[in-house]
């Protein structure tokens, strides 16, 4: 395998005036295996690095991304030029101390930011677009552990990550037991359930919808699925976040007018930030990858890929597991959280389980919350 | 004004095998005018009616229907031949007992079913499309008004909705106060929410992103913005459900399938579920139609028509009000019925209020909750 340092984050085909990222890029020498049977030929792993490996090879914090995060954790998004999505909790003498930890974060398996997916090119130099193998989260983490292997990390610290990210840190636990000391999954699940697979199922059909999604094949078209992803975007938007939060920031005020339109402009403070998130989302994320991450997520079923019985899933770890809710997660309620208390509970691994009061709902693990900091620093240094 | 009976509904420009409805409709002689300042001239307001009037047309109750409902509340729809929506509620013996009862129920403005809409004619005599006015809760009960004032009811004994049904019961109340006696509130809210806001504004982006839309002059192109529709009501469908729901009726369960397909097709119930859904309600729903209501519903704010606070909306009402929630319901939840109880204690006005538990969420008012039943023929019957 070979290592580039930094590689041009190519996204030849896709339709943005793409600036690079300065990611390191590994290229698997081996070809990936595959849950659907197929193995993925030159696989890449982009991701970014945070700290030093220390001599014994002890301190590797394996961060995992949700659904449409990146490993850009703590640095810059190279397109939005944002701070990275968790520079408030990862960083020097930060909840996840960069002075202590070397922290690694992989961009997953199907996303748009280095790492193959429908938008990399296939072996025939044309892009994969939705000849890609559908992947699982489990194939996410063999990615991960490819990765690790490449960076002489026999061991992880800690695993970290929370929705989709806290998903991954879960499979890492269950199959590749021996491989991580402490797991930590904030407002997560072990079984995406049925809602959730629903809202999922609305996001794709808002993309496949979209005639210039072109059954994925519109790289180099001059057109893509933006209308189509944006509507996804706003969807699952609006399930990020608790009532609570829309009630206060927006309620039922107006944008920058002093009365109704009487028309369908976006009148409410509310529908004008909903169109802002669909748009901007369309300028950061590949629509193919959006199709393919939420099937893996639809498809994340622990209990059934451990025989039936979600505590049999953690059966052969030796990890220390911290589970983390937020009251007010309608989309990964605390009952989830509950539920693999109780299997971890019943396959006798040592398990804290908190639910943490923050207003944000779901989006809670990305936001100020004093508290999930104290969880996260207290739960590593142990 | 004329009535005609029966009267085709023809929707001449609507891209469908159009079977007609019996429906009686009532073609408006005056203009009526509307919260946006213009006029509608020739509005046309379908109903159905159930039992007799009596001599002292003291028993009329007015049912209002839910977003994408109609006139058809017990008897057959007449493009899809199922059964009235609250046919187990309205007919002879049942808690709206029309051996008692007349039973008054109209079509709203904006909609598809005969009454005044997008897909009818403008008085050029091609159909209104976006040239349709905005219209409101408060519009759609002024025609309603004009219905009652048509078959000579002055006073009703009752009115009765759910959800958006419920909205226009309360609107009712508040601004036509000495028109009835009794209002039935079912899940409903005085002033719709930033979340429903959002998932409404979801709906209509979802429409409006589907070329076939063509800014809404698709009538008689032979193409019309089924895909767009048809995420739309797919979002809005898991809104109506509990997650309780969900999981019961579908869970994780496969769709004619032993495995995943490693695809993307409907490989869950959930999923195929939610595309028939989709699917079956662009045969009898018309997409501008879905744009007009969802915008009069996420207009709706009783205390800001009201001089600011809600109480007020009531302070001139004689009514009698019971309020009815649930506790699944999570888009209309009950703390919006509280807000109402609050606010008609605070206007003097006799209330009762009760949250039920079903398990069916937003939809349980349409569903089998025996204690519903009591819950309306007990206040019917007072």
């Amino acid at each position: 395998m070979t290592h580039e340092s930094p590689a041009p984050n190519s996204q030849p085909t896709m339709n943005r005036s793409a600036p690079v990222t300065a990611s390191t890029v590994l290229e698997l020498e081996q070809p990936l295996p595959l849950d659907c049977g197929q193995a993925l030929v030159g696989a890449r792993i982009a991701y970014e690095t945070y700290g030093t490996l220390n001599g014994d090879r002890s301190n590797a914090v394996l961060i995992c991304h949700a659904t449409t995060g990146d490993q850009h954790v703590a640095s810059p998004h190279p397109i939005t030029g944002k701070p990275g999505w968790w520079d408030r909790t990862v960083g020097p003498g930060l909840p996840i101390d960069t002075d202590r930890f070397y922290v690694v974060c992989p961009n997953v398996l199907g996303s748009c930011m280095g790492t193959s997916g429908p938008s990399s090119p296939a072996p025939d130099g044309q892009p994969y677009a939705m000849r890609f193998p559908v992947i699982t989260i489990r194939d996410m983490v063999r990615a991960h552990m490819a990765l690790l292997d490449a960076l002489g990390v026999e061991k992880l610290h800690s695993v970290v990550g929370g929705s989709m990210g806290g998903m991954q840190a879960l499979s890492l636990a269950a199959h590749w037991p021996t491989r991580v000391e402490r797991v930590l999954a904030i407002a997560a699940t072990g079984e995406m359930p049925a809602q959730n697979i629903a809202f999922q199922e609305v996001g794709r059909q808002a993309v496949m919808a979209d005639p210039n999604w072109q059954e994925g094949a519109y790289y180099g078209t001059g057109k893509s699925p933006d209308a189509g992803l944006a509507v996804a975007r706003m969807a699952a938007h609006i399930t990020y976040l608790s009532e609570a939060t829309l009630s206060e920031k927006f309620g039922r005020r107006l944008q920058d007018r002093e009365s109704k339109s009487f028309g369908f402009d976006a009148d409410f403070q509310v529908e004008s930030y909903l169109r802002y998130q669909g748009s901007a989302f369309t300028e950061r994320f590949d629509a193919n990858s959006y199709l393919y991450i939420t099937r893996a997520m639809s498809y994340f079923d622990l209990a059934d890929e451990c025989g039936g019985q979600l505590a049999d899933a953690f059966k052969a770890s030796k990890a220390r597991f911290c589970l983390v809710s937020f009251d007010t997660d309608w989309l990964y309620p605390t009952a989830e959280s509950r539920k693999l208390a109780h299997a971890l509970n019943a396959a006798g691994a040592p398990v804290s389980f908190v639910e943490l009061s923050a207003p944000f709902g779901h989006d809670s693990f990305l936001l100020d919350v004093p508290e999930l900091d104290r969880v996260i620093a207290g739960f590593l240094s142990k």
